[in-house]
């Protein structure tokens, strides 16, 4: 539809997550219109991301050393590990500052219809982790979905033989939703999983 | 909440349109985790665009060179000129096929909240288009918003004076659309535009 280049660009955009046809030729003539957006800058940030940023040695997680800043950290609890799927659900845990421990992330779930089986995930990693004695509780925080928690019961079979206290995040209602709304299955969990106050 | 450079590169893409925080980080990791994802051709698009990328010097939408394809074509009609505020404008009119004459944008619509004015849009160099006589009809494709509707005004006004037949786009009913879901405006605009069979 553009001339060259401008429709490469868009395309470019489109194959982003998230980002459909008309949310690619919206970005492209942001970038094309606003004298102000640094492009050099993205451009370079995207060269450097690719070039600098690995997966941390230990646990997974993103980093620009072997160790990342977490597995750095002296302050962190090494008897304390949280088991997650992916890289980004380490910052949305890190947000809640409620877990002070270590991460491993997995790099993504069991799912046999996506042909993911317990070895393509960074299993065996943990394993080691876990040999040494340290660590005394791993907290399954895979996805509450079906492929997230036939991980989280693959592991928990797993890690019995060990002296380690596994554990799952609470499935329940979400703060500040309402009753009415909640499906049946995270209302059924939410009485199944109720504290005496 | 990431290490520095990671961090950065979702903020970049979070100053782009449409994109929150949640989806610049998806867009992020999916660079960073896809090994298959060009980041080179993406960087480079990026800096050519911004160096390549012109407006037509005629018609002012988007063009690698002086001016644009449209403008270069010879099979368009030059007697016909659609005005619409966007270059975006442009594709989506393109799209239908439904016009072959030339265009002719603004870059914006008069808007007083906004402090734009008719002195902030391509309006002069309309005039000077239609001062040779060649044009003889303007289409008036702004958006059928306020601000749209009041540069269309503003046009058809400075117009009256020349021998043009200046036209509007039509308001109506959306084809595929649900009568019962459109909005009073809309519906009152297709009574009115009501056309005899």
């Amino acid at each position: 539809m553009y001339d060259g280049i401008v429709q490469d660009l868009i395309d470019e955009f489109g194959r982003l997550p998230g980002i459909g046809p008309k949310s690619a030729q919206r970005i492209t003539f942001h970038i094309l219109q606003t004298p102000s957006f640094d492009v050099a800058r993205l451009a370079e940030l995207l060269t450097d991301v690719r070039a600098r940023v690995r997966f941390c040695d230990v646990c997974g997680n993103v980093s620009e050393q072997d160790r990342c800043s977490i597995c750095r950290d002296p302050r962190r609890n090494p008897a304390l590990i949280c088991v997650v799927e992916d890289a980004k659900d380490v910052s949305a845990i890190e947000r809640t500052r409620e877990f002070r421990g270590l991460y491993h992330v997995l790099g993504g779930a069991i799912s046999p219809i996506a042909g993911v089986g317990p070895d393509d995930l960074r299993i065996a990693q943990l394993m080691t982790r876990l040999a040494d004695g340290t660590v005394q509780e791993v907290i399954l925080a895979t996805n509450p979905n079906l492929e997230g928690e036939a991980t989280a019961s693959y592991l928990s079979r797993l890690l019995t033989t060990m002296q380690i206290t596994v554990s799952r995040l609470a499935s329940g209602l979400p703060v500040g939703g309402d009753l009415e709304y909640a499906d049946d299955v995270t209302l059924g969990r939410a009485f199944e999983g109720r504290r005496t106050l």
